[in-house]
């Protein structure tokens, strides 16, 4: 399945009193990872949103093994997980250095702009599925 | 001219490294005041958007006197400032106990939702000018 | 176990282009219902990090149901879940009005500040336990 | 004076239900570029907290002019305004290919870790007087 490594410095307003990231922005951190893997497969989620789509996202699983600090370059990988003709997930990865910070999965179904399940164009599934 | 005052407990998410709420966050709890004040006034933010208004902000200033820091129960007072045909100001100051915390300015331009400036509804400016 | 019924008013800050509130802030709140669960029992989180402990978050699963929308009043309980000596658990139940919006689960290890496991004191999860 | 070029891809969770960033996004970006300029100067912001100070941000206005919206590529400018021995100002003008979409300036004073003013080194100030 389809990869793709993005790079995410800490940003300060990211750190919360523990002087860590708050984990609440590892989510955040994961959407940008899946945008950018959607540009490289030439499908910008703008595009998708374009043609009457979202992407909801109806699940989220995130295991934090590791702090990461303001200013640490975070390397984050994200692949395509299962993949159906309403739905998909995606698997990230984070490390700073060689050190894991954190493992996490989303889950998203295909709807109209309406929030209705769709099935997704044939050309967008196979692009996810390709290489 | 109109006032409100509203209670914002500090979040953990809002605070960063320094241990004490982060700049970024006072322009969100402004807001808040903003809609608790819109709402009070039987103008909800919602109403108003239904109409097809959008009160785009144009300018903030934010004055920062003394920090915030998690769980501190702030209290902002949120007035209108000058109202014109298409567009006005809120002021806002916010104290944790006695202690003054920041005093802040938003300037507002009422437009249509394709960000084209528009007149305010006769009846909007009239409630905002009560009391 | 120990539960408590927090109410939130969703934020414009915290809506998306999708018009709904984005899934990352779903952990925010939750942490706002578990600081306002540990107020209840007496355990303030400034007091737990006071005496030197953090709640390390180490996983995280949000389930979403159904969006939550700009000024929509939510209702979150939150209930203790498992209770161990050196870990817990936290379960989210998020309604707006009769529907159910979003389920979640976070985990939490006990740790100093230098992030080394710690072994909770006994009066704490005796609170925890409580009920 | 000093001057640094950022470039900062607008995320989703930065959108808000008006489809466009929030304003609240806008300082947390300019914190970005100070950092990355901080960063050029050989004066990581980690390095001054490691040195025992904070640049306390005590004044932020914005002025927004175009809107940004999602997957945009902004171009941020950040130049060293203002330079005192315990205060100081930087100033941000955004750019979305040549539309201007807002320009903002941050006051900062040197402080210690007890948040009390202090004087900068004199090494930091030259290098911020740099060019």
């Amino acid at each position: 399945m389809v990869s793709h490594t993005s790079y995410i410095r800490v940003r300060y307003a990211e750190t919360d009193a523990m002087q860590v990231a708050h984990h609440a922005t590892y989510p955040i951190w994961f959407e940008v990872g899946r945008g950018e893997l959607m540009h490289e497969l030439g499908l910008p989620y703008t595009e998708i949103e374009a043609q009457g789509f979202y992407l909801m996202l109806v699940n989220l699983e995130v295991k934090y093994r590791s702090s990461a600090r303001y200013d640490d370059l975070l390397r984050l990988e994200t692949r395509v997980g299962e993949l159906k003709t309403r739905s998909m997930s995606f698997e990230y990865t984070l490390h700073s250095g060689d050190t894991l910070v954190a493992t996490g999965t989303t889950w998203h179904v295909a709807t109209d702009k309406q929030y209705r399940p769709r099935t997704l164009p044939e050309e967008v599934i196979a692009r996810l599925r390709s290489e």
